[in-house]
């Protein structure tokens, strides 16, 4: 038996998102069945949506994974949510629970492969699909606590961008004394400001142009740099501690080295296709460091949660209903959106054929 | 006053070694002199002296950055080091000790730039002269104590090839429990199986040829891989906790983070002046590091010869003359050198035209 619920998908790669249904299974013993709320729009959804990633491996496609909803339902083995509860789901739903990193939390890190939330092959053989849609049935041990105090569509991309921006602010040290570079003011940057000054560090915004210099501040943001003036590279080397780049477009990553004081780090997590010409000399120079990352382990997604609990931090949002959600994409892929677009899924079955 | 000693030269760039003599100054309130006994001959040497660096800034310019000797004379002022005291001196003789690099005890970071020991313009407007040479003088906080316990030939490597290794392995936490993969087996990778193996990590030998499998396990390592195979790079995927290059030619820096584990660091030591092409996926993947490092300060450097004198950590070195040094650099630059030459001091003066 499976259950058919309204949802936005995209029935070949590069269509318009449409309204579709997707099959969700029923509730098995360890599963929790949420109704979603809200569900963020994340760049990367609309590169999976266009085949950047390869093609689609199912259609329609219902991408989404910045996911909060409310429990509706538990399998009977099912301890850790109640019905009720009002849960989060992110990047992935599943990992093989057996290899060293997944015994150690980081199931980001599968070696087997973790499953995302929507587009790969789940451990039954199905097609996971995503946070676009009404309600979804997903393991507990990949749902997540969303505090009661945090405003749940503003809440619904701490799922991606906040704990992608969390984990390597956190990995690397940032606190007080310690100065903090975000590098870009998009839907990660804006979450790496709010976080990092929530962990007490000083945050310094990069920006291509002066136009974000406003935006920056208002988000707590101690100092804005233009980083299209040469001169900043000048004014600001040997300062800072971390340099969060948040930028997929290829920055000159040598140039981003030089900001970085006495074994700085470089956490990379806007990741472009092209590789970086990385100049040896820039990172020997003061002992740099160079870092990717990729969101984090359920434990510590959880731990970001209760963090932005406790230090009031949220997204910026746009709530838009499902028959905005083309012009929202339109929009993200225009850089032309403050900060993050997050669709109302209690309007995704008005838009959609009955069935 | 000055006082006029036996050196080996190049007068020009590429210009054989020859027969010269350096000018050494006086020795001032905080300064030490010594009677070098012996002097490494490293690639960078080579590099200088033919050029490649830039221009030579004087002429003769003597090389020499892995000194050790006997301590003659001291200063009024000196409280460090005695007269009959075995000492080194590596990379640099100065630094401005005002720079927040400085103040830690990270010279070798120096904002204002250290002074190298050959070949930099000091602090007092002279141009630094290195070790192939009978005697230096140097300011007695940039002269490190080595134990009695070591043999000084083999010794004096460790003040640059040693010391470059050790820094990054300790930094990176090599030690019990710990795999280590080291990357190229010349004077840096010897030195880097040897100090990986005293702090107690496991160590295996990556080397582009089945040629030197021997010659490593003979140096301790616990296993050795061709890298020239690739089938080696899907064998230890995923392995190593640190990966330390030695190559000064370009490597595969993507294959080469595809071996490390969880959170582990591609210490880069082998410094090519081509750009890396570093894809940003490969460092994503199981949150890798790419770091940066160059020797080491003085209280770091003095802690590493105290811990090869505890583990019994020296090079593995043959001795030449100074009518030898050509040949040596010849042998260098076809890397038939195992692992290091060290010149004899004492044998400069019989090479070198009365004066």
């Amino acid at each position: 038996m499976t259950t058919t619920v309204h949802a936005f998908g995209a029935r070949e790669a590069g269509a318009p998102f449409e309204p579709v249904t997707v099959e969700r299974r029923d509730v098995g013993p360890h599963d929790v069945k949420l109704d979603i709320e809200f569900c963020g729009i994340c760049h990367s959804d609309i590169h999976f949506a266009d085949g950047d990633f390869g093609p689609l491996p199912i259609s329609p496609l219902v991408p989404g994974h910045e996911i909060v909803g409310v429990v509706t339902e538990v399998g009977d083995a099912v301890r850790k949510h109640r019905v009720g509860d009002r849960v989060g789901i992110g990047c992935m739903v599943n990992s093989c629970r057996e290899c060293e990193n997944c015994l150690q939390g980081e199931e980001q890190y599968c070696l087997k492969g973790h499953t995302l939330v929507f587009g790969n092959i789940d451990r039954d053989r199905s097609v996971t699909q995503g946070g676009y849609s009404e309600m979804i049935v997903a393991n507990e041990d990949f749902v997540v606590r969303v505090p009661d105090v945090l405003d749940p569509a503003s809440a619904a991309p701490l799922l991606c961008a906040g704990i992608t921006v969390y984990a390597p602010l956190k990995r690397w040290g940032a606190g007080p004394g310690k100065r903090v570079a975000v590098v870009g003011l998009g839907g990660l940057g804006h979450m790496g400001v709010k976080m990092a000054k929530a962990m007490g560090a000083d945050v310094t915004v990069l920006s291509r142009s002066e136009s974000k210099r406003q935006d920056a501040l208002d988000l707590g943001a101690d100092a804005y740099y233009a980083s299209g003036d040469t001169a900043t590279f000048q004014t600001l080397a040997n300062t800072f501690d971390i340099v969060l780049n948040t930028v997929s477009a290829p920055i000159d990553i040598n140039a981003h080295l030089g900001l970085l004081r006495l074994r700085g780090t470089l956490a990379n997590v806007g990741v472009s296709t092209e590789p970086m010409p990385l100049n040896a000399f820039a990172l020997m120079n003061n002992e740099r460091t160079i870092a990717g990352s990729q969101f984090a382990g359920i434990r510590e997604t959880q731990e970001m949660l209760d963090f932005c609990a406790e230090h009031d931090v949220t997204a910026q949002v746009e709530v838009v209903a499902g028959d905005q959600i083309n012009d929202a994409v339109a929009r993200v892929l225009s850089s032309d959106v403050r900060y993050r677009f997050v669709i109302d899924a209690s309007t995704l079955a008005e838009s959609t054929p009955a069935h």
